[in-house]
């Protein structure tokens, strides 16, 4: 078996750049955590894919956002005509952009379905709606996640070394913040935010949809609880990013979360499997009311914060430049010996 | 004359893209900023280029830096080697990086001379102490300005589209916060920080250096402050960052301010020209201490927190790619009509 690398070695490493020890902060410290997660003292992740997964809400239904139900699919054609946010940003980021579309309610004419980065993974025209009963079933959130792992699998035979997650899925903040409630504590007063700009009302439906979910969902047996609330409260793109985060521990394949949603299926990922936290680079924190405080439970460190709120992945492809540039001081800087000059006073 | 955009032209351009409004936060000020700096709604920072400016410091004798004086001359070596870290940022941002030497105290060989991207414009080996006299005359300060100013209308001649402003120069921490003391009245405990990683005994040292020369360099005569204060305290890399930052408002170039020294530099270009803030990026707020008071007092919104103190314009090598960013949402993105996507409700 290949020796590990240790975190030693690689701070070592970094520490002998031709820098003042720390001066480069969290970059040091995410070069640190790819050279782990890779197991190398030259940690690569050129070749970068940003993974969007797409769905419908059920919970849309409940008046819980801004805009209508068929943005979502509106939005996979946009993504696949290359005019969204996020391919503007992977285009400039270098990073290959794959469209999932795991449970959209719209049909999709034969530009998106042939398009080569198109994946039909539709496990269901959209979740239920969960403030009548449970988003999807157990089996129905299996396929899901199983939507996400697959993809993982498929970047690692292409040759991928870093994956980015975002998502598109009109009312999903609310699906997001569900979770949250359930799992991390969060009230729903705090955890229910303005998702892409809802009205008052609009807010306070929130809530109480939130509310009531945690009193109608509320578990009566034991299998892992994350799984269960991801079912009952959850979306498919919720589940099939955090299948992809499950799946890239596996494998040990570093994956940028994106912002509040993509947060929601890291907390899933964490609370079902321990290998998941290190494979994670938090891209940023969102101007969600409640990101910050989902983060901070989740001791996750975002990289950004620009008061950006728009999901599809957008932190994640600002943040993989900052994540490829810690690689590339780890690999390329001269050490204070290589470049002759002299390190700090000893005295 | 050209009709000069308006701010609500901007605003109306990022209104309509597949987003939710405002939901790319700090991305779109940028992009607002840039249009009415280059007075179009298409602005283009493609072509990029890092000045890095090198002096060596009288007051490094003071023993106020971690590292010994000599590191300033074997750094720009390092620069033009390649090694360093703001060229491993620079080449993976794709920006050209400028070497200019404004007062090192050190003997350079052929290989740093004749480097095509090396400028030799020594004022002086080093700055004088000034814990015993001005930093600088004021011809001297003229002189560095100068230099500063001739790199905005080379960028201008060569097609350059964004500048960024950085330096080398040890115990210039000290330079800089003096001039913060002096100009913003932040206090000499409060101002005076670790710089490169400076013991108890140095930070003490280097409060006190900063008390008395507030004292001792009090000026009796009303010519500008700042520019007084700057040829008192101050370093040839301040110095040629302010004019470049002066000229480059002049100019109407995009200027990205690095960290704790170059944000000096714009401190003092802002209190000679209110015409200098509107060009001005400010890219990330350093771990100094007194940084992001120093950035509030003057209303400036940094766009990273990285925990950086390295300086070279590392911090504003990583803003590039932001600011970049920025520009490519307002030309390239889709609008709501374009994609045929549903906009808000407007209920």
């Amino acid at each position: 078996m290949m020796p590990m690398i240790t975190i030693e070695a690689a701070q070592n490493k970094i520490d002998n750049k031709t820098k003042p020890v720390g001066s480069l902060g969290l970059l040091e410290e995410t070069a640190i955590q790819l050279a782990l997660v890779q197991n190398t003292l030259q940690p690569c992740v050129a070749k970068k894919r940003m993974l969007v997964y797409a769905a419908s809400h059920g919970i849309a239904e409940e008046g819980v956002s801004a805009f209508p139900a068929a943005v979502t699919g509106q939005m996979v054609e946009n993504f696949l005509h290359g005019g969204a946010a996020i391919n503007i940003l992977c285009r400039h980021g270098g990073i290959e952009v794959h469209v999932i579309d795991v449970g959209v309610d719209a049909d999709f004419g034969s530009t998106v379905k042939f398009n080569p980065v198109f994946f039909d993974r539709r496990v269901r025209r959209g979740t239920r709606n969960f403030a009548k009963e449970a988003a999807m079933t157990e089996d129905e959130c299996q396929q899901a996640m199983d939507a996400g792992r697959e993809q993982v699998r498929l970047a690692r035979e292409n040759g991928v070394q870093m994956l980015g997650i975002g998502e598109m899925g009109i009312a999903n903040t609310t699906s997001a913040a569900a979770i949250y409630a359930a799992l991390l504590g969060i009230p729903p007063e705090k955890v229910a935010g303005r998702g892409t700009g809802v009205s008052d009302e609009g807010l306070q439906k929130k809530q109480q949809v939130i509310k009531n979910a945690l009193i109608s969902h509320h578990p009566t047996h034991t299998e892992p609880l994350a799984l269960y609330w991801l079912s009952a409260v959850g979306g498919f793109e919720i589940a099939a990013m955090a299948g992809t985060i499950l799946e890239a521990a596996h494998m040990r394949v570093p994956v940028v979360v994106d912002g509040f949603i993509a947060t929601a299926a890291a907390a899933v990922a964490m609370a079902l499997d321990e290998k998941v936290k290190p494979v994670c680079f938090f891209a940023h924190c969102s101007n969600e009311q409640a990101h910050a405080e989902a983060l901070e439970c989740l001791q996750a460190r975002p990289l950004l914060n620009l008061e950006m709120r728009l999901g599809e992945g957008t932190g994640a492809a600002l943040a993989m430049h900052l994540i490829d540039s810690a690689a590339k001081i780890m690999c390329d800087m001269a050490t204070f010996e290589s470049a002759g000059v002299s390190n700090q006073n000893q005295s």
